[in-house]
Formats: C-alpha cells, structure tokens, sequence
C-alpha cells in the first residue's frame, strides 16, 4: 500500500473531533491536523468536504471525506482494524451502538440546557443533566470501561464530552463527583491514556470558550 | 445451532418498526411480531427490554433486547450476514451511515414540523421538508438505489418514512412527486419490493392515525 494522506479538519474545543483524535491515537495512526476557524471564517476545504452539516470534524482519508463524528469512529474503526474498538460479537457491537446512540442524543444538548439558560429553566436543565450520567453511570456498573476491560468505543464517544463538565458545573453550581462518584473515577481512568491526555483541551480554556458563547448568545 | 427465537415488539403506523421488519424480511428471518398498545399500557416485556427510551421497536433475539431501530438494522445485519445490507468497503459503508445519520436526524422531526404545527410554522416546515428531501434526491442521483444497484440499508431506514408522507402532504397542501419527481420514482421502486410492500402500512391508514394525533396535541 502507498503511503496513506490523512487529515482532520479540526476546532480545539470541539469534542467531537476529540473523539476522532483519541481513534485515530488508539489506532496508532499518524495525521495532519488542520484547526478551523469554526465561529469566523470556514475553509473552502471544510465547505466542500461537508457540504450537507458544514461542520467540523471531517476526515479526509487519501482525499476523501468521511463526515460525523460516530461514522468516523466507525470508519477508523473498520478502515483500520487494529485494535478493534468496537466488540466483535454482534450483540455487544449492538449495545455498544446503542449506548453510543444515547450519548450522542442526550449530553450535549443536555449540557446546553445548563449552560444556555439561567433560572427555572437551568434547574430543569441540571436535573435532567444529572439523570442522564446516573443512567451512563447505571450501565457502566462495576466494569472498568463501557463494554469490559477494554477501552473501547463507547468511552471515546463519551470521553470527549466530559471536557465540558467543568462548564457545567460551574453554570450549574454542582459537582459530578458528588453526583456520580463511579462516573469519575471512569473519568479520571480514561484520562490517564495518553491517547486520551493528548487529545483533550483543559476544562479552564473549555469553561474560558463556554463564557464567551453564553455572551455570544445573550445569556448574563 | 439450535432454533432461534426472534420477537419484535411492534407498532404498526410506526416506521420504525417498519424498518425491522423489512429487514428481517430481507434476510429470511421468521419472527413472532408482537403488537404493542403504545399510546395507551405498554407491556412488561416492553418497559423490561426497553427501560431507557420505553419505546417500539424492540428486537428479542433468544431473549436478548436490542433497542433503537437502526441499531437494530445493523445487528441485524451482523447477526445475519446473508445478503449483506450495509456495503463492504469501509469508505461506502461510512457514507451509508452518513446518510442514516441525515434520515434519522432530519425525516420524521422534519414532518412533525408539519402534521404538528399550522400556519407560518406550517409553511415554514414544508420548506424545510422539502429542503431536505431534495438534498436526499441528490445524494441517490441516478442511482436504482441509495448505495448503487443494490437495496440495502440506507433505503430500509428511509422507505418506510415515506408511508407518513401522504400525510405531510395533506397538511402541507404540497406533493412531494412535484418537487422531487426522482425521489418519488425510488419510493415506487422500493415499494415493488415483497419485503417493503409486507411490512408498511396504508399511506391513508396512517393519515387517520396522524389527524387523531393532531387531535391529542391540540392542533386544529
């Protein structure tokens, strides 16, 4: 095989290209990393590597472009098998799939019910927020990673995004830990994979973006 | 291997379920199909196999709950290799969950926006509606079916989401064959197909399902 051209169109404090860069790490992929000007001015690559969403991330494997954060984990995952990140019976592929499902529904915008809004309505927003991890906290039970021993799909869908709780918890006037001892501890596990530790930005700069777009959209 | 026992818990104006059943169909698989009373007392076996969303469908394989429909299309295309639905090469079979991504995110809260509202939200949404089905007509261009000559899973999560278009049509006051004459003419051609005519529903049954609905909502 040729040498293979692999690039990411990325924005530091977006946790779904994080998600892409601990694949990419876990699979011992080396790649150019292009950093998009996401709230100004996106590149003519970026616009016409995604022409349907326009968003970041986007991978471009020799060229072409593979959009959406879970389809690329997805794609990492059978364009390079080794290690596998995904199960391999069918049923705990499915769960996998399924809890992968879950997140992508429910913590981001459920973040942004805590940050993006005050009064009542942030209660509301914390609340359900809280809810959600108890039920990821549910699933992970007793095991060290979402589906066993392994660190695998479901964590590196989910870990990306906890780089935001610090926001949250600080909009929110609450503490995870407190909520959820056995998610952090998952938490910080995670975190001690290099794979992890280089892709992630630190809470502070995230929590330093989120004050800035709650001006930005006119939450004092 | 033993007899396999396959269960689906199903709704029948749901497309959903109408997923599930077009690709058990697909694939040769008999099952038992349990209709579910999802607008009024959801069974045991339902909230058992479903505790997080509570929703249809549910696929039991030996037992086994698996939830969400097109988390349930892939395993079921795992666990049932013959014939394949998802394309084998990586690249296609990521451009094919690109697109399931599009449907799910998009279709079926896309027509809500119209069955569920009135007035300028009404008009609002049908442009929107349109909007996204001609991005869908684009995407299947001159091909019989989304990923090339063959039926496969992008149409399976897409066909039956079309039996709640007449529907949208009703309340729009629009015809989706006007707009995108291409898209209609895959309607029709899935539609020839014995495992998608089996599993869908009466495009007017539904509209008489969806104008109770409306009634439930309060819209008038």
């Amino acid at each position: 095989m040729s040498k293979e051209e692999v690039v990411l169109l990325d924005f530091w404090a977006s946790p779904f290209c994080g998600r892409v860069k601990i694949a990419l790490a876990e699979k011992g992929v080396e790649y150019e990393n292009r950093e998009e000007d996401v709230l100004g001015s996106k590149s003519e690559l970026l616009l016409n590597s995604n022409p349907i969403h326009k968003k970041v991330p986007v991978l471009l494997h020799n060229g072409k472009p593979v959009c959406e954060s879970t389809v690329i984990v997805n794609y990492i995952d059978e364009a390079w098998p080794s290690p596998p990140l995904l199960p391999t019976c069918p049923y705990e592929r499915a769960r996998a799939r399924f809890w992968g499902d879950f997140i992508d529904k429910k913590i981001f915008e459920g973040g942004a019910k805590i940050w993006g809004s005050k009064g009542e309505a942030l209660e509301v927003g914390k609340k359900d927020f809280i809810e959600i991890l108890k039920q990821l906290e549910g699933t992970l039970g007793e095991k060290d990673f979402f589906c066993g021993d392994n660190f695998g799909f479901v964590d590196i869908l989910l870990i990306p995004l906890t780089t935001w709780f610090y926001a949250y918890e600080k909009f929110g006037g609450f503490k995870v830990e407190d909520e959820c001892p056995k998610f952090s501890v998952w938490v910080k596990r995670c975190m001690q994979r290099e794979s992890v530790a280089k892709a992630l930005p630190e809470p502070e700069k995230v929590y330093e973006a989120v004050v800035m777009l709650r001006k930005m959209n006119g939450i004092e």
